[in-house]
């Protein structure tokens, strides 16, 4: 084994530190070091590259059991990471391999490599694995194709338009033909939607007194199918133009996160039943199967100009809770990641 | 042609009167009477036997177009109806056939054959062409099945279980080897659909004050299907207690139709996004193509014991506004209907 004579003996992680109230805190995470044992037989030692910081974690850290466990108070925060092989203990990977894997917020970690994913830093750069190429980029391609059914003609939109998973969600919509409306939190994010990303229309709500008034502007044959990353009144406005028969995929509600309480609002359920609406939640977990598949087609698209994506990185594994505040607070666009 | 002797001159029809505030009163609706022509070629001349009074009529008066053109100040009210021909211009039909059709609230009608359905009361009564077999009928039967997906074993909620839809919607789960458990509001109507339907638990929403509570007890493995007639308080307790992946119909909304201003709740899209709920709502008249196989389905079934129903019969056609309104408030148990 090479260069175990420079394997740290340490890692730097973020534990959670308090169950967050409303928007989290950079004082609900605290950095500790903790010994980086020796890999063992099937293992790796992998130095972290980057990191993501996604809307899901949100939930992951409120200690209600959701889809998954909570992260307890004093656990290692979760999350996606790209790494660098520094010392493999396992035929499969090589010392400067990159691999994308789960091991958190770390800037290093000992993991199992049949948990990892080899990265071919040829075909794409390896930051892709955390967004377009990875997670966010399967939660757009299947929630939207498998639980919308978009079809030639119908209008589409999108809230959360310019984030990881909405970015592409449009793009998508507009390979499939449709029209495509975005709703975004900001007039710079609106810009890139419609001029960088080919949106053909979108609107700032931060900006907007009157959401149901846009859409119908936008959206002059009503809504056939809705892409929600947001909820609260934004998802509101949205169902008082579904069509009859219109689709909802529900994959985020991020508007809801960081409240202290939860919110009342319109019911929906009368509005289901007389137009007919399907509306359908999903964690991307459920298309595990089929996942290479995904891969394969945006990697496609991405190669044929179809599919644009953008980074907004910030520098230093130890601005990572700031990074996920700032992201739950929208300033992203695009994947939101950490350069450790 | 016979009887022509006999036809009557005139046709007593309720119109609406006024757009309802709240729960309708009889006086929203004004009887009246019209004369009745002779058929011309094609048409025929009944007399009205049964009327059927529906939850979704409440909707038709608002005045706001849902699914269907609204019924307007002065116009006849709609609604489903059996009756005996007394006069025949069509060769389909004869004097003394019995016929189901959609003439609406009048004593008499003139209508084209076409448009009717011809009865054989040796098979069932003739009533059930507007319950088990009619409308009420294939809403539970379609609307259960083909929205819910059943499986064997699973746990099935019903909310306005003693109703016409509800108590099939309860026997059709049953015959799919499902627990099932509703809610209705009546200590009669629960001993009604658990000893005479054979549901598996049920509770009185009216003498009871954790809703939660009572349906964890009852669904100790949580929910898996929830046939939606109610709305409101009751279904936002049954979508606490949704499995992942559980299916919801959403058939009726009743105890909103009759708010004043509409009522705010919950937000639901949260929970189904983590649970990854898929909840849709439908009208009938979506599954017309398929309606023959359902009621043969249903005949069968009711044949071989599987499916009972219970008729609530008002006596007297001056009596069907409040029918109809006692409907709304819940006082029936089964099926409820005018007999002329």
């Amino acid at each position: 084994m090479s260069a175990t004579s420079h394997r740290p003996s340490v890692t730097r992680r973020f534990l959670l530190a308090a169950r967050p109230v409303g928007l989290p805190k950079e004082s609900d995470f605290k950095l500790v070091e903790a010994p980086l044992p020796a890999p063992e037989a099937g293992q790796v030692l992998v130095k972290t590259v980057y990191l993501s910081v996604d809307p899901y974690m949100r939930g992951r850290i409120t200690g209600v059991r959701t889809y998954a466990d909570p992260v307890h108070v004093g656990d290692l925060m979760v999350g996606g990471t790209v790494g660098q092989v520094i010392e493999s203990r396992d035929p499969s990977l090589q010392p400067g391999d990159y691999v994308a894997g789960y091991w958190g917020w770390q800037d290093h970690a000992v993991a199992p490599a049949a948990g990892l994913q080899k990265l071919n830093p040829q075909l794409a750069p390896v930051s892709t694995a955390l967004g377009v190429l990875g997670m966010p980029g399967m939660t757009a391609y299947f929630g939207f194709l498998e639980i919308c059914h978009p079809k030639a003609g119908e209008t589409v939109v999108v809230s959360g338009a310019a984030g990881a998973v909405g970015s592409l969600v449009g793009q998508i919509a507009k390979i499939q033909d449709c029209r495509v409306i975005g709703i975004a939190g900001g007039d710079d994010k609106i810009k890139y939607i419609v001029s960088d990303l080919g949106f053909d229309g979108a609107f700032n709500y931060k900006t907007t007194s009157d959401y149901v008034a846009s859409l119908k502007e936008l959206c002059p044959k009503g809504i056939d199918c809705y892409f929600d990353n947001v909820g609260g009144a934004i998802s509101d406005s949205v169902f008082a133009l579904l069509n009859p028969f219109a689709r909802v995929s529900v994959c985020g509600q991020i508007s809801q996160y960081n409240l202290e309480a939860p919110e009342l609002g319109p019911r929906l359920l009368a509005q289901i039943l007389v137009r007919q609406l399907k509306v359908e939640g999903f964690i991307v977990t459920r298309f595990l199967e089929r996942w290479q598949q995904g891969v394969a087609q945006m990697a496609q698209w991405m190669k044929e100009g179809r599919i644009k994506y953008h980074e907004d990185i910030v520098e230093g594994f130890e601005k990572t809770p700031r990074a996920f505040i700032d992201m739950l607070e929208g300033k992203n666009t695009g994947k939101m990641l950490v350069k450790a």
